[in-house]
């Protein structure tokens, strides 16, 4: 039965695209009845950073520079493969509003809505010095243990 | 008993040296009777399209314009790290020839001919724009919910 | 229970911050008991290039260049996203080292310590000229089989 099943992600890129593919597929797997969990370290974390929120108390100057300079939210990401063959994000976004494909955030939310279970990064978080509040409040912080632990009981672990 | 056993690819990279990646394990793994089924989706499509067969029927403008920019079949693959320490595509197929290595192609075919289970992303192939019969005669195209359920019943997922 | 469980990693990519990723698993799941294979492939076999040695002899030429100009072990590894938002390799180092982080070096003798079971792929070390003893002495070179052979024994596989 896939009610049984539980599948983890372990989100690791900061790429649009590649966000776009993880959240299709914990989408579906909700909408299956599957156990979803995502893990959201180093760049991926930026797609959890809740846009309307950020500090800058106890944070050194680097973890400063870095919270302005990187990517806000969802909407922000790159593209994997920037300049393949000239298609450009905007083009990218324009086939997929041509066919009535929701965007990365209306992915987003419905992973939300649905239940998915979000967790970050605690190494990562520390390094890049974002704060737990600065992220959606969704998002519970673990070590790479509790990560392993989960992804370990899981029926199937993808590295995104 | 390898036998009984499945293992599912989705490939999502367009990338030369990662499409050889997955299709040599692809290839080995039917060579120990293993069950295998890829998954093509977003730049994963490139390398099936059929590149004898293109078509301009039904398309938007932005749909012609992408079909002709992007990679019509395996060789026309770039490297994931193009000018990584200055090595090009060139020189890596020049050291597999010395080698005796097959290309990409030869790796393609063989799947082809092992019975590899080749599915392709209904969404990624609307949002691009492609049409069936300018995929690979083994392409069946099915949905995010259909991958699932065949991944979620496999030993060992790949997300490459 | 965590000390039966296994867990497979296939290290194609070449960057740094993936192989940090990857060896910060490897570390964890062995400190949980858990056993733990990697299979060095393609530009993740830099990763255990050793830097104090390497060797001319029976090499095509390209394969001398090549060997010159890639990285020689862990912290020659360039970053996944060299240019995101400007964040350079020294900003990512200095960030982990306010953390009093370990480098990559260190989760890799870490890994070595600990026993994680290193393989390198046979297919990539003949295509790029590598000879056994230019790894790191940890390093069996096994066979793509080899490696789905163990993979498919395995609770967790990631492709990184």
């Amino acid at each position: 039965m896939l009610e049984e099943k539980k599948m983890n992600i372990l989100m690791f890129s900061g790429d649009y695209d590649k966000a776009l593919a993880a959240l299709i597929l914990a989408n579906t797997a909700k909408e299956l009845g599957v156990n979803v969990s995502m893990f959201f370290a180093f760049w991926g974390l930026f797609l959890v950073r809740d846009p309307a929120k950020s500090s800058l108390e106890d944070k050194t100057a680097f973890e400063k520079m870095f919270g302005f300079v990187t990517p806000k939210g969802p909407e922000e990401l790159p593209l994997s493969r920037m300049n393949m063959a000239g298609l450009g994000k905007q083009m990218l976004l324009e086939m997929m509003d041509d066919d009535q494909t929701p965007t990365l955030t209306d992915f987003l939310n419905g992973a939300r809505k649905k239940g998915v279970t979000f967790f970050g990064c605690k190494l990562s978080v520390d390094v890049m010095g974002f704060k737990e509040d600065e992220l959606l409040p969704e998002v519970r912080i673990i070590t790479a243990k509790e990560y392993l632990k989960d992804a370990l009981e899981s029926d199937m672990q993808l590295f995104i």
